[in-house]
């Protein structure tokens, strides 16, 4: 038990942010990107390659990858649930690509209307492709901690999916409690039985701060070494499952309690914070980051 | 390092709450404080006897404490700084009542004009007093965790005032991050120290989530034995350092992190829930809940 001296965090908030929010414009994704480039931040989802049926606020992902300014060093990736997004992205210029899993078999069903190990078997022509051309693949995994249509998912299955993914080729595999209906000793358990089967190294916490747990759960997880965190700038996307409630754990609220703790992440939190108010501004509604409304307080 | 198996709530809604919103009816106070008692609360501070000039919004204390439906085995407080509020809260029948100091220097020259050293000596009068009617005494310390004027306030003087309000009598000591700064490192080496100099069992934490970290602080702070804990219902009382901000951590959202690792509290958390949101009503906002939010969008 020893906390990481650096945590890398994975910025979602133009993609799983976003897509969750009414439709920013192109100029104020590119701007929000800039931005968090500027921040320090190393790794930016930046959009996502799906239908713009399913999700039309994420259609211009192609012109936002192409128009943003990209820094040495820093990763921009996109989601690509097939191999048509995949070879989009990669147009694109997409450092790299993420898949997502459900470790919930009605999430699976309801979402993606297929099973778990169809899912599986449908992510394989994307590994596949992208092992030809070198591209590194994050795996997602939902429902974690539980899930919207069935309740509790059992740890046994997070662990088969996440084990599948990392064997498909994942880098890295982030764990995601979708809802955010988890708590502490949950999130302990879950990740110490999946880092069983899959090394620490490859594994990141994606928790969601729909019942106010995500920061206790992540400071609950550290000290067993996990080292990657997703979240999203000013906490952007409500949770779909709750509307009204939150969705993703803002970053600024991240960045404050491992800054505080003495973990380094390279990324400057009162640039973050103004990026947050900026696309704040835009949406019309104030940063659902408590560290960015106390820092504008002040 | 062991979890405890039941936590203890303070609520401090209809004090430390209430007395840092707009003034609400004698009628709605008395509802808030009825509805917490009918979920199973076990400690309400009902309220404060100050000046009025200073708090206005608890110049109805003592009718709050007469109209009030009292239940066997629920402990209702109230805040007296001095003498005359000491009186004046056993005339009204208070259980017990509670005394206040700061572990920053600054802070107690602004806030009550004298040095740490002198409050505890004003509080002398009333510790003699609560003894000679066998009237239990709490304590407050505040800034624990950082000061709104000076920063950084040392352990040492945390732990020293900690002692001298045991020391003088206080049955217990609530450990107050008055302005939210604390992260998780921090708040467990605070407790930990003051642990080594006053019991365990004497202490409880009061964390504010103006920075979004109370929960993380609490959870990290578990694992070392503390078994009781401040909250306020529907996160009553925002900041007054930081306008805006939110301040007391919310009771739904500490009682669902609690009741998900299997700790209990013997509270129902949709009666609290359901306070929340009528006394929210009252006063035109949204709960500061997470929790009260998210099932109430359900």
């Amino acid at each position: 038990m020893s906390l990481p001296e650096q945590v890398r965090i994975v910025e979602v908030g133009p993609r799983d942010g976003l897509q969750n929010e009414q439709k920013v414009s192109l100029e104020n994704k590119v701007k929000l990107i800039n931005q968090l480039t500027d921040s320090g931040m190393p790794y930016i989802e930046a959009g996502s390659f799906v239908s713009p049926k399913w999700v039309p606020q994420m259609a211009d992902s192609s012109d936002v990858m192409h128009t943003i300014r990209r820094k040495q060093g820093v990763t921009y990736a996109a989601l690509t649930p097939n191999l048509k997004g995949f070879e989009a992205a990669i147009a694109a210029s997409a450092d790299e690509v993420a898949i997502f899993g459900a470790a919930s078999e009605a999430f699976s069903q309801k979402n993606i209307n297929c099973s778990i190990s169809e899912s599986l078997e449908r992510f394989a022509p994307v590994m596949e492709a992208a092992q030809a051309k070198g591209v590194r693949v994050r795996g997602y995994v939902s429902c974690v901690l539980g899930c919207p249509y069935q309740g509790e998912v059992p740890i046994s299955e997070v662990v088969r999916v996440a084990k599948a993914l990392h064997d498909m080729g994942c880098y890295e595999v982030s764990l995601g409690d979708t809802i955010g209906v988890g708590t502490p000793l949950q999130a302990q358990r879950m990740l110490s039985a999946v880092a069983d089967e899959v090394p620490m190294p490859a594994l990141a916490l994606h928790f969601h701060n729909t019942y106010g747990q995500a920061l206790a759960n992540i400071a609950s997880c550290l000290p067993l070494g996990v080292a990657t965190v997703d979240s999203a700038v000013a906490g952007l996307g409500g949770c779909p499952y709750a509307k009204g409630a939150s969705g993703n754990l803002a970053t600024e609220d991240l960045l404050y309690m491992l800054h505080g703790m003495g973990i380094s992440t390279g990324i400057d939190l009162d640039k973050v914070a103004a990026a947050g108010r900026d696309i704040c501004t835009a949406l019309g509604f104030q940063p659902r980051s408590q560290v960015n409304v106390a820092l504008h307080a002040k």
